[in-house]
């Protein structure tokens, strides 16, 4: 399907559901889409880091996304990530997530390697000119260890290589200058910017984003509750900023599940994805909450606060802890 | 004077203006001071980064907070930065500051050093029981490379030791999850949360961290144009998102002027502070626009375009260029 | 081929050399596995960081590793680098090494997520269980952004999970406190102390590791002198210090093409691998110094310092550059 | 005294002893200064990271350093550390040092503040002609959070601001490539290379620094068994490397008691310098064990590692711990 320009809204970054041998459990998984799409959400996008990508073999990467076009069908855009090291290996992703009808592209950075800023301006064109899709940056420097400068984004915007940016830097001040650069607010809404499409994956930030003129959020805690961003997202259309930021202070609570799991035990992947992935299950839309290999799994204590916090929530009937 | 509890509203960070010997002008300095009151401000932080607080020699410091405080003449409170790199040194600072007349204290972890988190918490417990003045902690990353965690900070707000936070560690997502923890928006405002005071030092994203339930700003480049600021935060306070939104925007655009030495050429302070200083000169509220050595000068060239900048934002006569 | 044990020497990681389209030239691969063959090396690391193993696609680590063992024949063991962001991953590509006929493994930590050492032990814990291969950690922080701590080797070597070490964190203290937690340099050398390999990438310092305790190196710029790295482990051996300290040296001074690509215009990847791959062209080894995108190539000027590098080490006839 | 030229062999960080109220103890302190010139070293650095100058006021400062050289009295030269965030405040530094009759000045990069190369030559340079002392370059990252480059060290020995580098980057490559730079052994050792000092602050590895063409060392742990360092050394110098090596080894292992303090309690600083100064204390040279606070104290568990481990290394007789 052809993706609204600029792409907007709430596209949340699907989790990818384990069955016990460690591979998609695809029914999970449509069973997550639909739970995604009812509540509202504008696009998906999946094998992003919250999709556990950097964990999946290229044959599971294939079924997942298989998995999410189908269950999708065509209801909201479908954006796959092609996440790898550099160009040549991204591309063969590329190619891949093109033939299983992806909508749209998302890429980081070389990462691995260290890559000049002309480098990665140069890697951002090739894959737009090989693979015809819409093609988004992914701006995230805690995994790619480099960030997209304002000034580079813009290039490549005004230059027509991307469609959009999904900026998961959590540098704020940043993409408030980027916004600025692009038009600023009011250009934005009223058609006379680039169509561009500036999504903030800062999911705790994110009604401060819309009023800055950011299109919209991917927000890895939206598998566990889409509506409430939609709402945050409607609120804030409508100019009702003091809604948006009361959803927000409410999803900013709920957000601390992820730190169930002690840090002196895991890694922060393994404690915020084993939350959302327990959660998810506690819920009720997917059958297991493992996370992939070599993540760690939450504790049943943690679990059973992860459920309190639901609970606390009002996402869980009391007996669901 | 008594602090308002909260402190609130917008504080800036003030210059320190040089003389040609390299000296404290104390007479552009109280200039200075009238150009911030004038423009409307809460309060005044002497001392800070943006005042140069890192090249400035005891004896400076003394001067220079001296004459702030004789030129606020009690119409705003002032804060003193106590910036050391431990407790001992801090102290001595903190003492001195007291005997001058300051209002408050704000002190940053310590630096140099590696420091744990539970000497950082003795440290501020230190210098609170030591100094009879509020205190408040100063979170800046980028100088002292170590973060105060939500977690410390409000126990340290719970137990009394901190009367409030500056954040200038630009993550805006810990700022907004502190906010929430501390009370959140309607408990902060009713005044039913503790009377901490949070302050953000994110001078991009003021209206954001306003909508998220903080109580003020303390804006480098509140130097140039307080009366922005001030519109920004009253905006906000009548709850005119919009409007304060286009005000931040505004601020985005002129802030550009940190830009304009090339960073081949120096350091991001010497740019950011030589701009600010050089709008100020060309407003005409100090007399030179000379950083700290070893800071590198703007350029004649980078100082012109310090003016095409401010004529952009309105805050210059065309002859003043 | 069955490993020595501990594995010893010079065991260069070998560049791969592209063809006009950008795909592996085997028959230059194989004249560079002749020329470091002849050159005395004690091993071969194929499809390293050195080999731009992140910019190869599956199916061109799969050609370039096979042209290798093809080229090796048996002389010279020849280790395989199994190099991507998670297990799940890694394992796909040992399964092709151990299918092509590798040696041995060569694994990073974990990269792209952020995770814990007790998950970074389950990986290679996992990998070694998974496929009959000895595997040798890659310590590689540049990369990984993450350190593989000395207790934690060490735990890994005593229980028989890893055959070896290849230490590129440059940190020489740590890496001398794992020697001497491994037995000290006599019990090392005498046999009584585990057979562990450990392998220095630090090619600017192989006579201190040397010296310390360490079995071997791995230099980068062993492919352009492979000889002379030999002659620096042999007299190392040979307890002739003064000797290896002066071999040392003129390496030293050989390292330094890796500058002749300005930082203001390309990565460091891109110079340093650029001069690598320039001198083994004009040494007549290979037919084109081309890198892989998206690294940009060296200028004809910088190609000509190269030259002018190689004739002052002695390397290259006067005609050559 | 003249220093020699260029500076060479042991020169220890001096400890810096404290009483029970914290301030400096100057009989323990002159203890330990015959401690370390018993020992055989070359030279004293007071005033720098391992005598804990972050955490000493400037009367504090003044105090340890007059009690080092009244103590020292002409025996060994005395380097005094002039640490502070920037040349205004370094300068105050080194004019009080030169009053009290330092023989040489160890400054650092500036901190806390961001600053460029040009800058940071500027700086030294300006230090150099303003106090009439030789100058030496500390290159301590891990606190300054910039590292000086070889080819601005280079540019700094070569016009004569610098007489000397420490180094405590940890860089060991980068000093390579440096020492290479600057002559190399050879002509460093027969005196046709400028007179230009370079100590390594990296304990671990000294042997390899002297196999390198380094001129001395810098060792912390020297406070608690200088003369080794001193057999180390002239081992080095006779060409005996394996010796060296062997005395290095047993270095590396005592040095192993930095890590009696458990992270998780105390930062690094506490636990390296508290293990020192108990060290210190359990030899009979200073009162007190002590560290400045807010540095934390060791547990008495901690402190009775520290005595198993210096009877392991035979410093100390069995009824001492």
């Amino acid at each position: 399907m052809a993706l609204p320009a600029p792409l907007h809204g709430v596209i949340p970054p699907v989790c990818t559901p384990l069955d016990p041998r460690g591979e998609i459990d695809t029914a999970s998984l449509a069973r997550l889409v639909n739970h995604l799409v009812d509540g509202g959400v504008h696009g998906l996008f999946a094998l992003g880091s919250t999709s556990e990508v950097a964990y999946l073999t290229d044959a599971q990467r294939g079924t997942a996304l298989e998995a999410v076009i189908k269950a999708a069908d065509g209801r909201v855009p479908v954006l796959a990530g092609v996440i790898d090291t550099t160009t040549p290996r991204v591309l063969d992703h590329a190619r891949t997530a093109a033939a299983l009808g992806a909508d749209a592209l998302v890429a980081t950075a070389p990462f691995y390697t260290r890559t000049h800023p002309r480098e990665i301006a140069a890697h951002f064109r090739h894959l737009r000119t090989a693979v015809d899709l819409p093609l988004f940056a992914y701006d995230i420097p805690v995994s790619v260890h480099s960030k997209l400068s304002p000034s580079l984004v813009r290039e490549l915007a005004e230059d027509g290589t991307l469609a959009g940016l999904k900026d998961s830097s959590g540098d704020e001040g940043s993409l408030r200058r980027l916004l600025t650069a692009l038009g600023g607010r009011t250009a934005r809404r009223t058609g006379s910017a680039p169509e561009f499409s500036i999504l903030t994956g800062s999911e705790l930030t994110v009604d401060a984003a819309l009023l800055a003129g950011a299109d919209g959020v991917v927000p890895g805690i939206g598998n566990v509750d889409p509506a409430a961003y939609v709402r945050l997202y409607d609120a804030a259309r409508a100019g009702n900023w003091e809604q948006a930021a009361a959803e927000q202070e409410r999803l900013v609570a709920l957000f601390s599940l992820v730190d169930v799991g002690p840090e002196t035990d895991m890694g922060r992947s393994s404690s915020a994805l084993g939350a959302f992935k327990a959660a998810l299950h506690l819920l009720g839309v997917i059958d297991r909450g493992a996370t992939a290999f070599p993540q760690r799994p939450l504790s049943e204590e943690a679990v059973a606060e992860v459920g309190r916090r639901l609970m606390a929530a009002g996402l869980l009937p009391r007996r669901g802890g």
